[in-house]
């Protein structure tokens, strides 16, 4: 059986947050997230993030998030500005589009986009004579990590702030890994600085110790008008939303949701540095919870006889950009016989 | 502290569900449905429908089951056919029509829709010489159970059957109460019947059960095509597949799906014969889990002390219809008390 | 050969703007409807509505223009309202679904719906515990004259307004039939009234006197901004837009629009009085250009030898409703053939 | 007063059509395109494709024809392959994307994409394990002329259908200026085998002698079902249908069409030539109505000053690429001074 590398959502959830689960679980409560588990999760969060007004809501899922989101904020002829390796534009199946709106991909820089990017796009746009031919820029996703497993700088996101302001569109961030990327080395930003600068966020949950569930956060007041009516008419709103409140409650109770991130990216490291040491160079400069070696096909072979990884990039004839993933649920062990796997390649 | 009747959704999982749950935990499995546990759950399922050729998947509610199934069958101008009571015509904040497709809502009798209402619309729409601007008439949509908590019997649904080939449109059942439906008395259908009957129908787990998911089961060749991209795009896809797949083998491995349901269908007798004996007047002709009698006021002031209910429809200046549902997870002593409580009133 | 009266789109356009087209014809322009023919008519019909703040853009259908407006107005979760005979209800082939959104039909009285109905639907919508599961109603739609023929008085169309303004959503008049609902006998409104009452309206130029062309009038800033994009985006931006600015030209410079107007209603005013004549019980109480008479099979088929006329309803085993459409271009010589062959019933 | 070459609709309709409108202009016949002008206009191109059984509808635009074929064609998960200059990637305001479907965009050569690279992107596209949370390409599009006023050869559109056949996706060609097209020098194909090797094309009205109107020609059997109502759904269906079929008419009877186009194309090449023999470099290598050169600004602005025309892209400090268009309506005497006035420069 081999040990599995390729993505974070192997495993079911936390043990801390299954216990809860169990507790919990003949409980009496309303339906729809409407319940006190999720009032006391949304507190949380809200005190996590130095945001007492902030709107938070619990979806299923990260997809759902998304198009949910970006669905409530654009009018019909907008478009959303996002990396070209944006999860929206290449891993959704065009949830996006199928809302009606145009993904505005850019090019990305290490999967950043900058604010001088956003800046020129939209400069663009209105000074175009015929720009109502063309789909208007209206919000700005980023994720946070990026899919390149890099991170965004306190002064590159206030950036890309400041330039949404300048154009009047919100700044929303996809935090699907979120918490691998505020507890990675080198990292300078905070919950609180996303709330700030942020026009909406969400807290995944499902990469980061739950079984499913991302935590919404919505700092702009027109944002936050009747946006439960979106989750409910896009799919998102769990009868049972009580267990999305549980599981967050569990994450951010005692800051159990930083310290699992930290073991996923302490254990991310130490696959780095043995592949480092190995001479192997790396496709992209992440700092979290996901690497990507370039291998040859042999030292893939090798590799690939006892840990799982994916695919990711073709490099040259004899080479491939892999990814191995870390989590939460990353057992140590497992990392200390892939390390001692790679010193033998 | 109340006891909570007003809806079938007001607790966890049934233990059984949760100790496999826990049980799997920590195993590391592929994501997005494609792992074991879903391909044993799916290949329950299509044993339990005698349909061995069937595709199965499991989505996560049913509001997303419904539309994600609407938006694969039909073409940009068709609409669905459905009772004006119908869950998707009502209570689904315009989920179907957020996809782009009218909800043709018919007059229903008892919940119920028949195969000459359908013949009905269908040949009115292609004997008008102005069909092509007016929406086709596209699939149907029914419950089982219905939305008053009635039931299709065989003929019934056969004549259904029979009315959507005479059209060439397929016919699609919402079951997210299947279980109390198929154990109801009175009840002469199965899960056979449907999967020859229908086009697709799903059996509810979140209601019957599971903390949450719904298995899809269609029949139709040209509808299974490409399903999956469906369920991605529409948000459906949940990142850890397995645990729908986990909760469905739970529940059809050895019958617990049945059995539970009886258990909810059994107390609802309780409540509704003890309802009756007092001489109330029932609002529908429920057999199943949801009853549904008309109460004074001061009958219903007497109940709220201890008992939630839901509001349903108005009566009269001084009677109220409301909804008592029971559940897998009703204890018989919170029902002894409720029918103690009727009698005393 | 037939002398047809089954609907109001039977010819060409008025010999005024056939003249006016013909002249222009070589005339360069830029297009899109940015042109000074364009501008020109927006300012007489400015004019025409006392209304030098409206916004007016220029349309080819009616269909488009009903789908672009509600398309742009609504949030996706809205709905809107409208009389079930409403022709966006019943002969759009469902495009303000394919928009997204759902019609919320209301039964109407000869066509119509009262303020106190809109107020109805939005009370008990934001009553309802479970409001977030149900669309949200977000404007109002209504015709001018009405699909059977009649007309709004201006109480009725103030309570509207009024209605509207207490939910805050906005009021919007498919006037397809402006000109024949302006100069009907007994009607009080004027087209300042409506740009005073309605947040949009559009003054139809397809069956009074145009090729083709409808003119949006918007009241409404939030509703004016951007709204090119959406006319662009639905496919509404016609290329040489300055035939839709030469043809409202010519219908509004010289009062033109309302001249032909009167002459419909005075040919339609003939054929009802032909009919009461004969004892024959008009279907709806329409004071416009369509009139439409319950007749025997019998006299239909007498009738049909020399006239058309469009099928309606079905009355009883011997009768049905139908239509009897006059136009500006009807000529008086076919009516006084069509009121000899009623008196010759 | 300036001579305007900045587009190719800037007049009217060529007198032919006009005479033909005011000869029919009190016609008295059925709407929606149901009359015998748009059987007989259907039956003309019919006859010019060689295509007895394709399916010929009229529209009135070309963003309108896009968008609703490409509706038609595509499951909600599938998108449209298509040069990234492609028309609906750029300039329709998002018109596919609002109907449900990403564009994916291809580098292009020259505005043109080739046969491999539709195999490549679907190859790419089954080949990839997550494919289901890819958007499927669905079909290409393709415009004749494109964007660069370059054409394909009957060779590339052969290939482009044998990869569209090897992979089951339909090919569409955005005939805006096919007229242009089809009468350049250089060009091998003809409307037959346009109407051989794609599944639907449009022949473009607007920029070629009409008011406005498309002619849709669709071959493909699974394409003709019910696409009057996609017509109507999406604004598209004139109530005064006859104008396009009269049009059509005009421009199919005698050849009108060709002839007209071969005008305007050999104004293009007066244009061109006079730039060329100045030593003048050409942006794009276009042998159609529409040439784009590149000049400085100073030749730019002694030009401006009695000439419009087009910006497209910024070359260097100094230099811009522009867009001269000429068309059926193009006057050799402007052409005369405009030669004359690049000789000069």
């Amino acid at each position: 059986m081999k040990m599995l590398f390729h993505c974070d959502y192997l495993e079911g959830a936390h043990p801390a947050i299954m216990q809860k689960m169990m507790q919990t679980n003949m409980e009496q409560t309303v339906g729809y997230g409407e319940d006190e588990h999720c009032a006391h999760a949304a507190e949380l969060i809200r005190t996590a993030c130095n945001a007492p007004d902030a709107a938070v809501h619990f979806l299923v899922g990260g997809t759902q998030t998304n198009f949910t989101v970006i669905a409530a904020a654009l009018r019909p002829f907008q478009g959303v500005l996002c990396a070209q390796t944006g999860h929206i534009n290449v891993h959704e199946t065009g949830a996006v589009e199928a809302c009606g709106h145009k993904v505005l991909a850019l090019p990305d820089n290490d999967g950043k986009i900058s604010g001088d990017q956003v800046r020129c796009a939209c400069a663009a746009h209105w000074a175009d004579e015929t720009h109502e031919h063309i789909v208007q820029p209206g919000m700005v996703y980023i994720s946070f990590p990026t899919e390149n497993g890099t991170l965004y700088t306190k002064a590159e996101l206030e950036d890309l702030h400041n330039a949404c302001r300048e154009y009047d569109i919100p700044l929303y961030v996809d935090g699907a890994r979120m918490g691998y990327g505020l507890t990675a080395e080198g990292n300078d930003l905070t919950l609180a600085d996303f709330a700030q600068l942020c026009d909406a966020f969400y807290i995944g949950g499902t990469k980061v110790g739950a079984l499913f569930g991302e935590a919404l956060v919505i700092t702009n007041d027109k944002l936050k008008k009747d946006f439960r009516y979106m989750i409910k008419q896009q799919g998102g709103m769990l009868a049972k939303g009580r267990l999305l409140g549980i599981q967050f409650e569990a994450l951010f109770e005692d800051g159990l949701y930083f310290e699992i991130s930290r073991h996923a990216n302490a254990q991310a490291y130490r696959i780095r540095d043995a592949l480092l040491a190995k001479g192997v160079k790396m496709f992209f400069a992440s700092t979290t919870n996901q690497q990507f070696p370039v291998l040859s096909h042999a030292q893939l072979e090798k590799l690939g006889e006892n840990f799982s990884y994916s695919p990711w990039a073709h490099v040259d004839a004899d080479h491939e950009a892999v990814r191995f993933c870390t989590s939460w649920a990353t057992m140590t062990e497992y990392v200390d016989l892939l390390v001692e796997a790679i010193a033998n390649l």
